[in-house]
């Protein structure tokens, strides 16, 4: 099929060169002249037959919102807008509905794969209806990984506008709690002394345990290219993700508390010093007395609460 | 190798199946006569030539500890006792001293697997000396996964004594997480309208997702043999290994949330209603006339906190 | 001074008659007819002179917005809207802005205190510019507790616009926290056989504790009322401001892990049976051929991970 | 009534001082020569009448127990020793035995009140036989808060031996988590350009709140000592007993997550790097190539997962 795709960074590139590879004529489009096959969105319109379907793979918030508005006064009716990238599934029923006036239809498409992308495939969760969906499948088709002996994955239509979005933001929720749980489980192995090769554990999980993962074999290549993972700072940020998962868990009365528990030691990773525990050494030092910085209770002495 | 095998349940039994068939001579235990090879300990222990090694797979707690009591009565200097069983690992500080003093070797191991293991492998992590966990080596060999293109996985000499049961404790911790983080996931896509089917969304993340791994397998294997999990009661046991890994990780001040998190999750599944919302419920009743049981607040008026 | 009062409910009505006790003319507009005292927002607004102070008292979302909208076309230059309900702070801003185009002032206000307010005071949070709070301080005198030989509280200028809210959205998030702190506590209390007396003991807190405060002394109310809680179910709603603290802990990258379980803990005493808790359920079966509903491991076997 | 008092650190000593005001004879013994009023343990026991009571004040761990043990070598049938320090309650049972072979009786005493109680009160809990206890009584009384308008608090026969301590412990638990309930609140309002004093809106919440108390009485106080808590270190020392809590709340599937939230939150209060959030860093860096310390992703990017 032919395609349009803007954004070629380090996602959008890749994605552009496996569909190039799966026969796909791909018109890209990027602010960066280096890698831009147009120089502009009416360019890449213009080039493209109709029914036009051109995929948005820039960053989410404003860059995609006037991408989309650009799009809504380029495109014309039966043509379909794809946002693949990570934009809050609220955006897209925005998008949605702007584009609608014109009769452009709307997908939404959570895209998971990193760097491995290109070679393995992307994993994709899309929404919208049955109808625009069908006009990009053969771009599904090209991203998504390959069917295995296991079966056909990594791609669904998950449902309406939004549940594209929405299913790749838990997604990524559930990846935060996964990793989370692998971090603690790291770090209290690293504690103690009875065990002596924590990444000789580790690597041993790879088969045969309940817990083997893709994220633990990650985690075991980690360790192999910096063993005890020396020199690297606990320090993780977080993309809108994770946030907006717990806070579609809270809308829905949900609770999510190894989720939220990942996103938590986030923040607190990300900073010097911790306001709240500020607060807690100063109440302890006003009802007991307690040094504020920590020296151990006098020797025969009772540490007062 | 001649090998005892005490224990012979769901687990044990499949363990001597897999030791036979790497031709291993395999003399098994169990109270139960109908499973049983031979009459007594002390038959199983006159069966096996010196070095003796006996493989102890019964219930944590007092059985394992009656076991290896009855064990050091019965072997002797050179011979070995492996701990296969879900004992704590503090325990096996206990029952290595025990048998020390009659210079019987001993070696903790976590077995996981479950009923997989026995055409798939089971994942070992052992503790002990060098030369105790040489003697017991073949039966590690032939227990563990077979090694695959990706590498020679599964089995482990985690550390000191100890280090095997603790190794697998944290697995467990670990294991607990995980499957919360999917569980949190699964709850929320399945209380939203704007996904159409969850289980086709957890099938694709099967490939090409940051988030695949063996338990999203089973989620979806049980997703496609109950529907929704339609009948499945909410409601979730917990083995002693998530609560020693919380444990363990406060004795060493490693704070474990995600894995806490799914522990208390568990707790409070098995309770019909929870004692703490009552007094929470009776409190926002003194200060605020809340109804006690639910009652949204009346047409015009303004909640009071 | 002269002050409408829009709501006369729980809260309204107390508030009505605390300011008329401290010799205020309150002109109240209700709905419901039995307990207005004017006919319409157009006579409640007639009734006062200018600069017209206006306080909203009715439920956050829609009736306070159409409440501000009817304001805004009925006041003018240098009157002043009151918002003393539950609003979450976002909406203040839109309300503030929506009666600035016509010169209009605008305090939101956060109102504590509940059933005991007509006696003991409301505690006051506001926000606002110093011109607009000025308009409306002798209200808040009024309905601030009396100072104490302690001093005086109840009562704050927070900030801008929004501030009073939050404050309030703030304190009533710590408030969810402090009821499950002691709830917690109650329940390991009452669950252990060693303690004989846990309301005597609770009761014993309110005097020489770290923990002494007016929630204990409610909680030892109702344990007094209600011996052990009998017949109370464990079931709490929530208001929306515990939910908005985790939510503005999450935009502000503020970890609020107490806060966040108490909150959590509510939205599982709702739930007959929790969707997750399924999801564990139906992973550990599939993987240990664990019973889905409880039984504990057979006799002589050791359970499977 | 006659009182012997080992260990006159911080809190043994005021609580000498307390006993003697109320006119009890109190023999201290310390190993610090300039504040005991005996030489050895041994004249201290001399000096008391029969049937003798000895309260011991010393850190919890093996100075108590070997407190203990000497005691039950120089006391006899009938007389009774007091643990009044922060001993585990478990420790509790091993003492009561050990003293029983002699017929000695054994009374544990949780003691709160910090650096106030010389003048407020100590707040007392205790366990025991009502013989033993009632051999303490005149103690207890002198040390506990006086009765005011409010009623009779402070102290309490909580239950059996071991009681006393595991009330104090949650109660410990509980502080914990209202400490940490009121710092997160402080952190987040902190945070926020909304709101201009802090310290105010806290100073406010002091009366007519619903979470009014001592523990928020103190915060306002450490914050008109050190504005903004400036210069404090965000780092917080944990006694045993919040973990005790946590620990006894697991073994009687009891959840305490904001007890237990606090408690991590100082673990990871103490750490200068995260090693969990090292591996979570890494595991990131693996699968998105994502910078593994911190900068945005370039321009025109989407962040990969």
């Amino acid at each position: 099929m032919d395609i349009g795709l803007i954004g070629l960074g380090k996602m959008g590139g890749n994605m552009r060169e496996r569909l190039r590879r799966a026969g796909h004529a791909v018109v890209g489009y990027d602010r960066n002249p280096d890698v831009s096959d147009v120089a502009s969105l009416e360019e890449l319109v213009e080039k493209l037959p109709s029914p036009k379907v051109v995929w948005v793979m820039v960053p989410a918030g404003d860059p995609t919102r006037e991408t989309v508005e650009a799009l809504s006064d380029l495109l014309g009716a039966g043509d379909v807008v794809v946002d693949g990238g990570n934009s809050r599934w609220t955006d897209d029923l925005i998008h949605a509905e702007l584009l609608e006036k014109k009769q452009i239809g709307y997908v939404d498409c959570g895209v998971s794969g990193g760097v491995w992308g290109l070679e393995n495939g992307y994993a994709l969760m899309y929404g919208g209806s049955a109808e625009d969906v069908a006009k990009v499948q053969p771009a599904f088709v090209a991203l998504k990984p390959e069917a295995t002996d296991l079966g056909d994955f990594g791609a669904v239509h998950a449902g309406k506008v939004g549940a594209g979005h929405f299913s790749k933001m838990v997604h990524n929720g559930i990846e935060y709690a996964i990793m989370q749980s692998y971090a603690e489980g790291w770090e209290l192995l690293e504690k103690v002394d009875l065990v002596d090769n924590v990444t000789e554990v580790f690597r041993s999980w790879r088969e045969g345990t309940v817990i083997r993962s893709w994220l633990l074999d990650l985690l075991v290549a980690a360790l192999d290219e910096t063993p005890n993972l020396e020199g690297i700072a606990g320090y993780a940020d977080d993309s809108g993700e994770g946030r907006w998962t717990v806070e579609a868990g809270i809308e829905n009365a949900v609770a999510t508390p190894a989720i939220t528990a990942a996103l938590f030691a986030r923040f607190v990773s990300r900073q010097d010093d911790s306001p709240a525990m500020k607060a807690v050494a100063a109440m302890r030092n006003q009802f007991g007395g307690h040094a504020m910085k920590t020296e151990p209770p006098a020797g025969g002495d009772v540490a007062p609460d």
